[in-house]
């Protein structure tokens, strides 16, 4: 299998064609890390290898519980074989804890859990703790903004089906996921998704899922695991991607 | 009936209790207009009364329509007496036209038309005028930030009943409104909403409805109507306000 021509170049990774192949592309992490819209830039040794190694145990994890992913093979440290897709410029974040954008825009502590209150007969039972979803339209040009079903379905980035199987599916990734971080004492606290559609028309969780677009607490501590070290310079991001790695290497995730 | 104590005194209005009255209060509308979060403020004379008597004209209108407003009886020239609400802090804008925030937010070119096409087997049939209606979290502090449905139902701003009920009347009033201001030669871009809950919890119609929270425009000419003549500068609001009212007065709208 040849590696062929560059055909997408994004902040955090590559997707290279496969010589005479048309279903299948690879998508390479890279070390930079940008932040605040690109204004942030650096490189961290070895962030590509480790955002890669976890993105593919988590795909592998989810599919193991029958949801479907554009992951299919390693192909290097830094590169995965994915299913080639169409994508849906939507970008899904799923928020379980109040923190980043969600603070500032509705004035939230940062750490509080979103708890959705249903009311019924019996307020006890109806307590839940389900999840904040979001859309964004993915645009650099207008710094990816918050948008609703209407403009989505008004502006042509998703039908309603469509967009009714991303929602569905973002909330059970975000269980499935819960449980994931759980066992090696994460909580996570949002994290951003993106699908796309294979040749019929299935949707397909593509993009990548680790740190670098999660937020990750420890359950004891509640320090960061995630971009948010880069972000504020408070904490050593190459460090904490080492640990997330070894920490699902080293448990007992099925 | 005396007018009592001041009780909320905002950019544009100012409400008033009524002596010995529970179940009412005074609505007075301000001369002052301001834009920009309150960076740009200036006195128009009249403004107050012309926004008062389209307001009071509009919710007639809305009433005669089957719509649930807090209008009861006018008060003065710069008054009315509206139903006493537990106001909703949701800010509802729909929009037929691209303008304003939405412009910016998606990208859009200025007047493009909202239409949302629906996919069936007869694309002919599936494309409607269906407007976007965004909800607006009320909080000037916040700068009143687009929400959506998730933030609402979780932060508790409305139940999914309220919610649902303020989509569906929204979207009546707007069939309404865009047949009122045909009648007078006006298209109607967008505009913002707000509701409240009467002591029965029915969901009504509150604020005011007039250019300054609409953009109307010319049919044939496409000029502006509306508070976007104070925000740009480049027009006299006070009298886009004026003739507006005449043209209300002078037409035939039942």
């Amino acid at each position: 299998m040849t590696k062929g021509e560059l055909i997408y170049n994004g902040k955090s990774k590559s997707i290279y064609k496969i010589e005479g192949e048309q279903h299948h592309v690879i998508q390479t992490f890279k070390d930079d890390v940008t932040a605040f819209n690109g204004e942030k830039h650096e490189e961290i040794p070895n962030k590509g290898y480790f955002c890669n190694q976890i993105s593919a145990s988590i795909f592998r994890y989810l599919e193991a519980k029958g949801i479907k992913t554009h992951f299919v093979l390693p192909y290097s440290g830094y590169e995965m074989i994915v299913k080639k897709l169409e994508m849906i410029p939507i970008e899904v974040v799923v928020r379980n804890v109040a923190a980043g954008s969600l603070t500032r825009r509705l004035g939230l502590e940062r750490g509080k859990k979103i708890v959705f209150v249903a009311t019924g007969s019996d307020p006890n039972t109806h307590i839940q703790e389900v999840p904040i979803v979001e859309y964004y339209y993915k645009n650099d040009e207008l710094g990816d903004p918050l948008i609703n079903d209407n403009h989505i379905l008004t502006f042509g980035l998703a039908d309603q089906s469509t967009l009714y199987s991303i929602n569905h599916l973002a909330r059970h990734i975000n269980t499935f996921l819960k449980e994931y971080f759980k066992n090696i004492n994460l909580i996570l606290v949002d994290f951003k998704l993106e699908f796309g559609k294979d040749k019929k028309s299935d949707i397909i969780l593509a993009d990548d899922i680790n740190p670098e677009g999660c937020r990750l607490w420890d359950m004891d501590t509640n320090v960061s695991y995630d971009k948010d070290l880069f972000r504020t310079g408070d904490g050593d991001f190459g460090l904490a991607l080492e640990e997330v790695y070894k920490k699902i290497n080293f448990s007992s995730i099925p």
